[in-house]
């Protein structure tokens, strides 16, 4: 059924096991739970009104369950996200809060868009390029600036918003002295109960009970009285339709931000579908199907006064664990969250900012990853420095150009170490035809007349001049003596144009040393291009052979037998 | 001794032979002869008064022979850098003439600077990420927006400067109607005469002739009071001192053209200069010391009244032809243009400037490189689209913008290309220990109970989903009887921190299906960096061979005898 593509909801639908049922009303209870908390603490992240967080996890999330393809993946506000969110729209400097409210629409209905197009366009592999040093750089570094935006409301404190660490750092320090003890000892508290409870039990909602306590807390006490930050007024009943902005310049100076968004939120909600559904394995999750997923569940926000969404790595593992098996949980979650905004909302007017803050708090805690760091350092030390390197540069810099400059990074590495394979010179295991290098293996044999030498890597134009020089120079090394070079090819990728100029030259000096030249297990693709440019005749259909040993044999007039040695001739001519 | 080594002219100097000097005499009379309606040409070019292009090859040709280490290299100034030099400062729009030189002088020395650091700190390899057909493309594109500059002064029509094909095309359409027909009929009859020249013998000086004669012709005839637009007053005597502008403003908006100036130029000069120097080999040239050479040559030209200058490829070709052996010919083609200076400026007064626009147009003509283009179209589809990506974005946006996105374009499909690597599936062939792709030839021997599978490539971050995905689907094709997966690794030229990650998931997760996997031929520095990671441990140390045969021939029980194979143990203890 093509249906089934497009809307993965039916897959399960169908094919509803009453058995289901229980995991997924328990999960979908549990996660809804823990959304009302996450999602007013997530919505302040973002610079937002308390409220757009609950929002944003009512029609948002029926939609990812209809359209997404990950059974247990819990979409809503995540902390990443989140101040992304307020890093894009602060640029704009709104004036107003509505007109604050506005641009988080439209940049949820921007994300909506990219991530919708990028699913249709199926361009979903373009999350591939974020290595793993690059996003644990960079989500650590996003954690502690997380962390830091928290400590005003943890101190009680004005520090203007930055998603500059340094800058955070100085503003808290030229502050310290108005520190507000009482609230920075309700977040203490409430981080104190969080950890917990979660050590009691994984699934027990802690932050909701710190919610709960913090709320008894400034009723009973009247903390507000004492300078304690409140809440204050949520407004009660479902939220009503909204239009994002339409207008260029907005769209223009929120695109670096949507972009951000679109690509970051996508790798975090799908790295999790993925590790999640790699357990299960009664579903496949599709990158490109999870961006449209992901797009429609965005629009959701943007027309119902939410904020940008994507699929959270705690929350879905809670889902999971608490049992969930379809889409359904997270419906469950989202009436859930109906129900509070029907009739609950009142309750959250004493709720302190200082508890939504230490919510957060425990929540990035978990994102710094100083392991990895650590193993990097000890096994792949050029991989620990493009980690560093994004971490710091996403600390000063902020997080997109963090992402960006991790990116470009590692790709520049990747590059850099092609223009310089390793190349190694292969002597004879003894009694054998193996060869192997002779710089990491002893009592290998090596002939005077012959130089056996491999090239790892595809031979192109960055690095054709490296392979000229470091040929030249072994080949100046072996003197006069010599008469053979046998190229080994298996791992020589691919040739491009300059590369076929630069090998047909190379070829003809040596001929004019009196040097013949044989290649060794060149691979389809490549015979394939060495065939189209001539360079096969060029060079000489008997140059080419399966094997250095063989290769080796033809040079020394011995005959090459069939099974053991196969000539050039015989192969292409099989190759299609 | 040191000093050659940074002073190249001494190795010639020293060890000079008698019957060297008629071969650099008359090579140096030659090019000299070449030189005056070539620098005077290449002057108008760049938007400068005729003279400063006899200027720039005083001064600049000594330095070069002394500081390079090309013998033939013919210094000067050349189409593309004279092109770059007038949209470089064009861009500016200086006020008057005098700012003009000023910036060109500036220029110059911009581009010493560049290229006597990237000398210094040995940034040559830089000119290996233009490919060929990234440097076709705009070489083309380049010559085609010289000729088309030129049509003003062949039509003897006014045309706004531009290095934006379409628009000079379509300046010229609208003033088709104000043609000047003598000067049409002036240039063409010296575009014959430097063509006609060339046929007869290479050596002779077709343009110089083309020059006199269209002097002469101007002279008797009185041309200039026909519309004839003349060269003018020339002043006679050698540059004084002059000093470039140390504006930082200045430098700021010279700096995009400054560098790709010095790139480009390298690359033209080191081009000719390697391909001359491969004829003779009594020397040799380093890229390095190549761009001390230029820059100081091009220091010559900011301090002498100059403008930019590199080596020239026609030019060059000439002098070698000519007989040139040492630097020595350089320094008598500027002692040629000094005496040139010193006495005959007054006779260039009458000069048509549709006989410069001719020796350009001859000049850039050859540039255009359609052959390449076939040869790709034929050969290697994805270069022929970067050439032509190249060439068109030259041609509409101009050349530093078409330069950059060649050369994002060729490094992002290198990019592209290694995050799907060729991947074959391999059968045996019969009676024989050799393995090849079951695609490519017939009767080979595959069992049911093992896949035998190449990956072509480096396996790291951006390619490992599409590893996952490629054997995922090999294994799942394999159905239920799999029972072995052997790995040949050959072609893998590296791992990074991602891979390791996805490998050793990859390897758990079969064996949870029962399935072992066997790494064959892995080269020595993926052997390190699986043990810096405890990988090799995890996956078992006697999983790894030298050859497929044999991990086939361990999985079944069978002995592995010395000689043909042999464990990993073994091999991974004689590594360092």
């Amino acid at each position: 059924m093509k249906i089934k593509q497009y809307i993965p909801a039916f897959d399960w639908l169908n094919n509803y096991k009453k058995e289901w049922l229980s995991g997924d009303l328990s999960a979908g209870l549990t996660v809804g739970v823990m959304l009302i908390p996450q999602g007013m603490a997530y919505a302040m992240l973002a610079g937002l009104e308390p409220i757009h967080g609950l929002y944003a996890v009512t029609v948002p999330l029926v939609l990812y369950a209809i359209f997404g393809t990950s059974r247990q993946l819990a979409v809503g506000p995540v902390a990443m996200v989140a101040l992304l969110t307020a890093s894009g729209i602060g640029a704009l400097q709104p004036a107003t809060p509505e007109a604050y409210l506005l641009l988080a629409l439209t940049l949820a209905f921007m994300v909506g868009v990219v991530q919708f197009l990028m699913g249709v366009f199926r361009l979903g592999f373009l999350v591939n390029f974020l290595s793993h040093p690059v996003i644990s750089g960079f989500t650590s570094a996003a954690a502690i600036i997380i962390g830091l935006s928290q400590l005003k409301h943890l101190l009680g404190i004005k520090i203007p918003n930055s998603e500059h660490a340094h800058e955070i750092v100085i503003a808290a320090a030229e502050q310290i002295g108005e520190t507000n003890l009482l609230a920075l000892g309700i977040g203490i508290a409430a981080i104190f109960i969080i950890k917990l409870s979660k050590k009691i039990h994984k699934a027990l909602p802690g932050a909701l009970v710190a919610v709960v306590l913090g709320i008894l807390a400034v009723t009973l006490f009247g903390l507000e009285a004492q300078g304690i930050k409140i809440v204050g007024k949520v407004p009660s009943g479902l939220p009503g339709l909204s239009m994002p902005s339409f207008d260029m310049g907005a769209w223009q100076s929120l695109l670096s931000a949507a972009l951000t968004i679109s690509l970051v939120g996508f790798m975090e909600s799908f790295a999790v579908a993925k590790a999640i559904q790699s357990k299960h394995k009664d579903y496949q999750v599709d990158a490109n199907q999870e961006l449209i997923g992901l797009g429609l569940a965005n629009f959701g926000a943007a027309f119902f006064q939410g904020m940008p969404v994507t699929g959270g790595f705690s929350r879905t593992a809670v889902n999971d664990q608490a049992g969930a098996k379809t889409g359904l949980a997270s419906i469950i979650s989202a009436v859930l969250i109906v129900l509070t905004l029907l009739f609950l909302t009142p309750l959250f007017h004493n709720l302190p900012n200082a508890v939504l803050a230490a919510v957060i708090l425990v929540a990035v805690a978990g994102l710094i990853d100083v392991k990895e760091a650590k193993h990097l350092w000890h096994n792949d030390r050029s991989d620990f420095w493009m980690l560093a390197a994004t971490f710091l540069i996403t600390l000063s810099l902020g997080i997109e150009t963090g992402i960006g400059a991790g990116v470009v990074l590692s790709l520049g590495m990747v590059i850099y170490r092609s223009t310089r394979p390793h190349v190694a010179v292969l002597g004879r295991v003894q009694g054998s035809n193996f060869y192997r290098n002779i710089q990491r293996f002893e009592n290998l044999e090596q002939r005077p007349d012959v130089l056996v030498v491999r090239f790892d890597g595809p031979l192109y134009f960055s690095n054709i001049s490296y392979f000229k020089e470091k040929m030249g120079e072994l080949v100046s090394r072996k003197g006069k003596a010599l008469r053979l070079v046998v190229l080994n090819a298996d791992s020589i990728s691919h040739l491009d144009s300059s590369a076929i100029h630069a090998l047909s030259e190379w070829v003809d000096e040596l001929r004019k040393m009196e040097v013949k030249v044989h290649f060794t297990s060149v691979i389809g693709p490549v015979r394939d291009t060495l065939n189209r440019w001539g360079l096969t005749e060029a060079i000489g259909k008997d140059c080419f052979f399966m094997s250095n040993q063989q290769a080796i044999d033809a040079f020394d007039g011995k005959a090459v037998g069939n099974g053991q040695a196969r000539s050039f001739e015989e192969y292409v001519l099989q190759a299609n």
